[in-house]
């Protein structure tokens, strides 16, 4: 039987492994984790308003009917194109006819790793988890100071990036601050904490109609959000960010920029992008290589436009399709018609009945873009039982304002003696 | 206005707070994290049932309309009797007339600490999680193995100590591997796995009637679980546990077993039990400061029978409402009646429909058990939405042996590189 090998369960990798059901192959889907990440929502667990079993699904336990799947969680260390088969961490090699890698992206601080430390990344489970502490703990050590020039260091939240993420994540942040935690402080008031929403391009959401990034803006600054756009970020401290010739103190900023493939692709030993994407054939495979896939946001694939196609959950899914008709129709090698787009729109929430849509050439905003949003994402998420649970944590956030979530993991020893290393 | 500080936000500091609402006093509750943790159902996170977020609540929401009340975060790392204030890791010293002191126990190794590594204990949200994550990576370690031998020691799981918490503990870990991933693996048969309870007493649950123990020990056992009983464990290894004169294998030990009071209470120079627990005058005290109060698990109080009285919860709340009183009653130093603790029974859960309970001179066992024990739990859960959210979990659970919460936080490449050198 052939051998099918899929490296990563994101949305490309899963969709690619779920339509193979039934069909004749030995499939191996390999991932990091135990869990397919539920990404678009992931913010709201850095944000406190979802836990994270909400968005992150046992990946055994979706495919479980699936018989001929097998699924290992483990690290890929190398694709061996020569001897078809794939190096893994703690397993020994894998042999694959057919390979799909979909091994998404992590941020990428443009050459200034240094800037990690300061200003995570919102990318896994992990990153949300981290600067879910980051944010909440902050408040806290807000509340500990006596000096209010002290406490308004820590109620300064800057966030790198006006995409979606950014956008979102800066939302969010400024309705903790001003919904959320009102009235939970005796010493502070939250909602006099600033936010920050930096973004290179002279717009907010470039890559959506400029109308919504217009909107987007104005949203946002109703919420008490500074919009800076059209400035470069030029260095990020642990006392706050040098954007253009302004240095905006903080000690709590997050990152939403830059994102750059896995160093994975490398061994792949053809042509990357700048992001070090792999520059795919029209049909997905690589050059040289028709056996060999690479789909979602791994994947530098021109859209209509020219541009290459933007690193989100439909563009994954569409390509998973692609390549899963190929597997099973025999095609690989030998693929029929080149792989296309179909624009089903974009989206971003800003906040509570806030966010803008685009669908084909009609663009929403406000309260029936929010419903939308809520809508589209709501019947993505997997499991029913998860589709129910974080249905009533958003009626209760809506009702509310509060988020279900505001937990701080056990900060160590360290986290506080740093703090007082800093406040002495 | 008079000053009372508070330490520690578990059931005794929490309870003591809200039974001060509207009094005529400054209080400060300081806690080291931002959530009461209701402990009780802490082995469900670890075991993957619940939630963080379902057993957490943030302190500040709970006191936010508290309006004499400041929530600090901070870690104490002194008591200065003679000056009356408390030393904190990051904030000036808090001056203080009373002082509750409710600091609670964290797992004690009779000596040695560095069975810690390989046999973590469960007091913490980070243990819960550290646990869940250890538990249902095992899983997926053992799915990696070609050998079945190699498997087989993965799917070992050792539970030390035979108390409520390593009861529960074994019943849940038994439930998962029968029911929750059965199906969810390939090469594996989780069902496969062998649990061991191992209790140095001659029976399990020792603090409760002698027909629970010998009934729970029934329902463990078929359930799978071996349950070892009068024998010590004497070393804990990477590789096993050594168990009287039998090595068992496993990788994945929980400790269950012994716990000591905070070491907060040594800066207190008063006499300690064994354990480190304060050893406190009737009106629960400390000898020779009436201002002073100890009370839940930090302090050794004698019950009627001359026995301390068992580290639960009930007995912190019953000493949070007898030293509020005091406290209201200005009673400080002039206390009518020594602290009397009710015995309204214990119980603890071993599987679906499985579970002992005593009150008074009545013991239930099984399905009614079971049935009082859920309903007191959901009872005592501090927010209506939290209650919700346990509810729909605990009826998926039973309805489909699902748990909801089957995720590893994403394992670091130092956790990848260890199995790889433990495989070769």
């Amino acid at each position: 039987m052939k051998k099918l090998v899929i490296i990563g369960a994101g949305f490309g990798g899963l969709y690619t492994a779920k339509q193979m059901d039934h069909e004749d192959f030995e499939i191996t889907l390999v991932d990091k984790t135990n869990h397919h990440l539920f990404q678009p929502l992931l913010y709201q667990v850095a944000t406190a308003a979802l836990t994270s079993a909400d968005i992150c699904t046992p990946i055994r336990k979706i495919l479980c009917k699936q018989e001929n799947t097998l699924v290992l969680m483990s690290r890929v260390t190398r694709i061996d194109k020569a001897n078809r088969e794939i190096h893994l961490h703690n397993h020994q090699p894998l042999p694959y006819d057919i390979l799909v890698v979909s091994t998404g992206v992590h941020h990428y601080y443009f050459g200034h790793n240094e800037w990690e430390k300061y200003a995570p990344g919102l990318k896994t489970l992990n990153d949300a988890l981290t600067i879910r502490d980051k944010l909440l703990f902050n408040f806290e050590k807000a509340e500990l100071c006596d000096r209010y020039s002290d406490a308004q260091k820590y109620l300064s939240f800057i966030i790198v990036g006006g995409g979606p993420t950014g956008v979102e994540l800066a939302g969010a942040v400024a309705e903790i601050a001003n919904h959320t935690l009102v009235e939970n402080f005796k010493k502070i008031d939250p909602s006099s904490a600033k936010v920050y929403l930096v973004e290179a391009a002279p717009r907010l959401l470039p890559s959506m109609p400029e109308k919504l990034g217009v909107k987007a803006k104005k949203d946002l600054e109703q919420l008490g959000v500074e919009v800076i756009t059209g400035q470069m970020v030029t260095d990020i401290t642990p006392h706050g960010v040098q954007v253009g010739n302004r240095f905006i103190k903080a000690t709590n900023t997050i990152w939403a920029a830059g994102t750059e493939a896995s160093t994975l692709l490398k061994t792949l030993d053809v042509p990357l992008d700048r992001v070090g994407r792999v520059i795919v054939e029209p049909d997905l495979s690589i050059p040289g290589n028709p056996e060999i896939f690479v789909i979602g946001d791994a994947a530098h694939c021109k859209g209509k436009d020219g541009n290459p196609l933007p690193a989100v959950a439909p563009v994954a899914m569409q390509q998973a399709t692609f390549v899963a008709r190929l597997i099973k129709k025999n095609l690989v090698g030998k693929c029929d018609k080149p792989f296309s787009y179909t624009d089903l729109g974009t989206m971003a929430t800003i906040g509570r009945s806030k966010a803008v849509a685009q669908i084909g050439n009609l663009v929403f905003t406000g309260f029936l873009a929010w419903c939308l949003w809520s809508a589209v994402h709501l019947m993505h998420i997997i499991l029913f039982r998860n589709r129910i649970k974080v249905l009533i944590d958003w009626i209760h956030g809506y009702i509310t304002g509060h988020r279900g979530a505001r937990v701080i993991r056990n900060p160590s020893e360290e986290d506080f003696r740093e703090e007082l290393s800093r406040i002495k």
